[in-house]
């Protein structure tokens, strides 16, 4: 391994220019190796300053550049799938943001080839599991201080929604993290969903059905509630609170300074997942870069990741039908062990 | 009007003996002038103390006793519809505990024997409304400052349930608080109701189904949730989110007092209801007994709590059967006016 | 003693215009049965609706009326001398609105007439001895689980100071109660007093030294520190840190509606201490009532409105003098009991 | 510049370690080239894991190391002016720990040996300003949103005093921070310093004054106050109240998670300073790292050491006599600028 791990990132789009911005300038112990976007100019842009990063319009090309020795793809979705094969074709770690790959089939196809290699080369980019209030959630339950989970009520809301978002994407892009942060903070999989669609919200594009209100039942026993509100207008909000048997538990309120003016006490509320999430994001970043110049892989598995879609699958389906609907998985390869959620 | 309202108290237990004494020193304006119940030890008990008020084990008896101008009815539940209905053919007010009358059918005869006199005698004790935050909540949602309501979620929680505490209790006696709450808040019916219950909690005794969450509809396309675990172990805790169109109000998390030692900041939970809603009761009554004085009936009516016990009723059996239930209102009499939910 | 305890209230201004009102229709156990205000408009309009209420121009015809027992003493400081005299000759039970008597030497005259009476019937209306979280820090302090108390920081704060307020009105009207509470959650008579000025607020009239910060040394080695702003324009808030050797304790950030909208969560500060205070106006006066007709004499004593009063002037002086000011505190008679400060 | 910017770290304590590893493993843009510590066994155990870094017992030989390009000087305060010196003949920029010099004889003599050399070389780790919270406070003040700040409020708290710790350090070492936070959010130097000393905590250890409460005067005419208790058993609390014009703005409450289990709301506080300003630091040395790359020297200036160091000295006297003592400052080099406080 070179001083600094070299990294190809597949996808200059939002995301992929700021994990760009992140592994040169944030993240001790990366550089950036190569690029890769059929949008060459944007690649251009988001590698402007960097030195000697070449930008290349395809995948193969920048996995192959010298000094690449780990992927980290932020193409849109269903570049995914053959992207993340070509990374395990040459053996290289990878870091790919969600979702892993837009369908349940896909991937499964991914877990498959995954077994196969018989060593865990993905990592899937469900990066609350790398946000301090998460972290302290997830090791208060774990500690068992408070008792067996019985319910989680979930808050995701955001300020408006983007052109072109529609009423599926409520579960399959927003609700999403929802579904890896409850597999995740459980440690029990999802066994059915219930979609229910209160009358949409005046500022609701036409045709969205924003709000929506799932409810996901787990392998435990547990309920999972999640109320999806992609255009409240005020703020992105992400709230959990885990009932369990001997006290509650709530993330998700942390305003901090105080302003007392005109009549009130206020706090400012994020606008934005970048802002929210901002210390998720480098501390994912950054422990995907320490495991993978140990030569290990730690974060959310292709498993995960896969069990992520066939739930989102599940939950479009329930939202469709208005009836409850059960969730099957694939049998699951050895490779990700007894637990059936990673990390 | 005498100076003092002079006030039968039906059933002198644990409620009845509370409203004794706050109708004697703390609401101004009222006094004790009768009390009623089969246990003539414990009316005697309640009473110790007050002067010239006489015990008696009838109802008729203690509403023919001189002096006696309205009657509040704190008996148990079945014992409610014979007194209502001693104090209709009597032409006295009545504030009348909750709930109005067990069932719905003996609702119904309430509603159809107050609209046959043509005038309101009857107010139903649902406090809640009488509360500072939930009054807070609805003048906010009424000023339509928050757009529409969308979704209420709600928390109650309490302790631990009492000896004999059943399934359908969790429905019918506690969530009953939130299915008025809900009606009041939104100004509209409840049409609806599905009940998800999760594992039980290894704090439930045997065969009680706890924690339960519930889920209803209304005539306006709202979703309101309500989680209801009665042995939460750590108290007595109410609590309302609406999210509307334009933002979102929270109220029941009025800790004040905050302690910080030991390694954390702290701050006490109300262990019950009487203390939680101390000032709703006192509120209630002495509303109660001005407009009773004024000659005039204000608070929850005899439609209210008819319409609580058919909700309650369909909850039961969705609780039973785990299908959505929906709800079947008789006609409303033109005595309980236009709008749907009273004051 | 009759069924409801007959009261002349002296003064029909706001002060005594409110609590005639908590008298008639809040307060259960007593009744208004004369009132006295040279000015009889104001006074008539302010028993309207009273049944048989006699007015008065003079404090003697209204304690001299038939059917009084008791006296509330509403008027301004000035007349409280007199009218407390008075009453003394009559043997009535007084409660006194705050400043006990504008001057100390006034203040002691009060406290050598009831000592030589040889039993108490005044108390003074310091009211947040009966809010509700002063009552609960009181009572934690008192448990010992903290420690012994080190410091308080106290903040008052109006939202504008009325015309004619001065800056020694800032020490004497408002940080009064901070006097008297300071003295009653320490239990430590106050032994010296600093204020310091900084530059006033644009927001202040022309003249008036807004904000001070007042400092108090106590007997027992505490430190009392009070941030007084009356030209805050955001609110009335009243706030207090007890800082212990095991812990800290705040009250007074009691909001509790958190409204989430247009980027920010949201909680309104209250505008006036008549809102703050409600709940402690009509304790403080239904404890008087209840005690008084159990023939006792409870709250704030005599000597207590003394002692603040003496402090007080000290901290005028030191607020002329940019000094520190001893206070100097004439013995204390027996009947004021070993614990320096009453309740 | 080198790809990586090698840095001599000067002392390899418990600071110097975290230092060390931050510029290895979290900080982007830097590496460590050399470690000069007199305990040579500590520097090597800081070093363990690093390649190629060579441990120094000597501060010359540290900054003559090949690839030494800028210096972090943590070593105990009595040696930084001579390591100052050092890297100032040397051209190099420099981070230096808090306090610049102990005493302000001393930081004199950098802030002119500065001045001489013509350009900025030092920045001095008063990290409270890169803290989130501090930096939003320090933006909103600055935006005149709410007026000019009239008053400081600040609470330092810690766990317990270590072994050794007296009186004077509460001042010199603790509320020093408190200094240069004070002179940063108000743009203000501090003209007069008072320290009051309440009896002190039975859990201060024998002779030493805890808590101590100190009052600052600013040359604009603002009032600050600091409480320092350093033994107050439940945690590293570092708080902040402008009371401004037009609102107060609070921070450091900045509890997030919280759990409800027997019979209360808990959430916890922060144990230690590395922990409650771990951000902090890591935002402070980024930036560093990230200026002198660019050429450029942007935080706290030598003359923010000097000062505080000042103002330090007098607080001490303050302590020690009981009386108000005047701040008085040398005459600022025009190297510093208009602004007296740096960025």
């Amino acid at each position: 391994m070179s001083q600094l791990l070299g990294v190809a990132v597949l996808g200059a789009g939002h995301m992929g220019a700021d994990h760009i911005r992140r592994l040169d300038s944030v993240v001790s112990g990366a550089r950036v190796a190569a690029v890769a976007d059929p949008a060459k100019e944007r690649a251009e842009e988001a590698v402007a300053g960097l030195d000697g990063v070449l930008v290349h319009t395809e995948v193969a090309a920048a996995l192959d550049a010298p000094g690449v020795e780990a992927v980290l793809i932020a193409s849109p979705g269903p570049a995914h799938e053959e992207a993340l094969l070509a990374a395990f074709a040459r053996g290289l770690p990878v870091l790919c943001e969600k979702p892993m790959v837009p369908d349940s089939a896909g991937a499964l196809r991914i877990v498959e080839a995954e077994a196969r290699l018989g060593r865990r080369l993905a990592q899937v980019g469900f990066m609350r599991r790398y946000d301090a209030e998460y972290m302290g959630l997830k090791s208060l339950l774990d500690s068992g201080r408070l008792g067996r989970p019985l319910m989680l009520h979930c808050t995701h809301r955001n300020v408006s929604s983007p052109p072109g978002f529609t009423s599926a994407m409520l579960i399959n892009s927003s609700v999403s993290h929802e579904i890896d942060a409850a597999r995740w903070l459980l440690g029990q999989e999802l066994t059915a969903v219930t979609v229910l669609r209160p009358r949409p919200s005046a500022h609701a594009p036409e045709g969205l059905l924003d709000p929506q209100f799932v409810l996901f039942e787990t392998a435990g026993g547990a309920l999972v509630d999640v109320e999806i509100l992609v255009n409240s207008g005020f703020g992105y909000q992400v709230r959990c609170e885990a009932v369990c048997e001997a006290g509650s538990v709530r993330i998700g309120d942390a305003h901090t300074m105080v302003v007392t003016s005109a009549g009130g006490a206020y706090q400012e509320v994020a606008q934005d997942y970048l802002v929210r999430f901002a210390d998720a994001y480098d501390r994912e970043v950054r422990e995907w870069v320490d495991a993978t110049r140990r030569g290990q892989v730690t974060g959310p598995s292709a498993w995960d990741g896969y069990a992520a879609s066939v739930v989102a699958e599940a939950g479009v389906r329930a939202q469709d039908t208005g009836d409850r609907m059960t969730v099957e998985l694939a049998p699951r390869p050895d490779l990700y062990g007894q637990n059936p959620i990673s990390r």
